[in-house]
């Protein structure tokens, strides 16, 4: 159905925006990594900090990456509109002022593990398929069209729910973590729900026609199909079969 | 040692040509992977004609770009000499009138496996993770230092060995696998070190500073570690824990 490849659509109706919404939403139910053994894992306590640590750890990359990607696409947008829209993205994970931005509060969350902050930012024991799979993110906001760039930020559809396992699943099971270490997500619980208010907008308006909506559709996917990715290469390394590559992350034995 | 990053290094002595090249072939003896687990399972017959397909399937994803990432570096390369050197690359990959290149002998690998050639081309069934690694290569090649992207074709020092472990382990283990099934590998057993001869000494002729020096290991690192994600990527989705990530191929039960 919705893994039918768009060549195979052409001549596939158009669909009205709230099916395409639809469309959309059925992804999420699909493919967004809550899904993933790992976060199962990760929520339920089953973790231990080394494990914990690892997340954080090859996560970051993904938090510092955001800004990047969100300035990518920032420099294609053609009106003052969309980019004083999209601008406040950069501002969310950045910061401003004495405001610390999500990076900031991500290194927070890594400190909070007990992970260095000088090794956590050097990358030095980052999981090569984490790298490969944030800056496949960047470049597809680089070089795809705006309306599928867009629609890749799409995932927040389904962040509010999944942040708010994470933090109080975090919380009960772990007494490594506070609070405090979870401050990261507190904010994006507002932001993200504005985040998607404007984006999906724009990709049911813009979508004009089943091709651009199937582009769309296939562009969530892709970023499911990243988000899950990390999730598999922590999974293998840490948990099952537990065989850190070359160079990556060793948890010290606990 | 040579894990330490070359921000570390940049008052390090300058490495005479030939201790570059010992110190390449000591990150292919740490990082090459032949010493997969997954590799040690598709050689030692361990593996079932579905893990078969899927290691093939997805490899033929490298195998199709690497043409891609030639001709996006023979674009870059400054001189007659240079590209009609790298441009043997693109010859050996496509093909030339009737012979047959590496991606059309890949494809016969992946045919003989029993797989649909033309599901194989559509990538339908790839690991997004693969699709990732290889990419990175793709953008490493065109983003970086020509001689970074020179560098980080030397895996092919170490692949001979690992050609002719596969072929010999492949066909001693596995009734589907047939000598033509393999026939792709016979070539690069004689391509693969004419390349390494013009790379490998272009490398130890270019790398004139020592941080030049580091970012040609880097390099090969990075080279190494795609490969490797590549496999850990396979291990994970079809060996342990046998997780295929949605979407992707999934073998018929034997």
């Amino acid at each position: 159905m919705s893994e039918t490849p768009a060549l195979l659509r052409s001549d596939a109706p158009l669909l009205s925006p709230d099916a395409l919404e639809a469309r959309l939403r059925a992804i999420g139910e699909e493919r967004y990594h809550n899904l993933h053994p790992f976060h199962r894992l990760l929520h339920g306590g089953q973790l231990d900090r080394g494990q914990v640590q690892a997340w954080a750890l090859n996560r970051y990359y993904y938090q510092a990456s955001i800004p990047r990607k969100d300035a990518t696409l920032l420099a294609r947008l053609p009106t003052t509109e969309l980019r004083r829209e999209w601008r406040r993205r950069l501002i969310d994970h950045d910061g401003s002022g004495d405001a610390p931005g999500g990076v900031e509060r991500w290194l927070a969350l890594t400190e909070g593990l007990g992970l260095d902050r000088d090794y956590v930012v050097s990358l030095a024991g980052l999981l090569p398929a984490t790298r490969f799979a944030v800056d496949a993110y960047v470049h597809f906001v680089r070089d795809r069209s705006v309306l599928e760039a867009v629609a890749s930020s799409l995932t927040e559809m389904f962040s509010p729910s999944i942040i708010s396992q994470r933090v109080s699943g975090m919380l009960r099971s772990y007494p490594f973590v506070t609070a405090e270490t979870l401050a990261y997500f507190t904010p994006r619980l507002t932001q993200a729900p504005v985040d998607v208010a404007f984006a999906l907008s724009y990709v049911k308006e813009h979508a004009r026609t089943r091709e651009q909506q199937e582009a769309v559709m296939a562009a969530l996917r892709f970023k499911c199909d990243l988000l899950w990715a990390q999730l598999d290469a922590l999974h293998f390394a840490y948990v099952a079969p537990r065989l850190p590559p070359p160079g990556a992350f060793v948890p010290e034995p606990t």
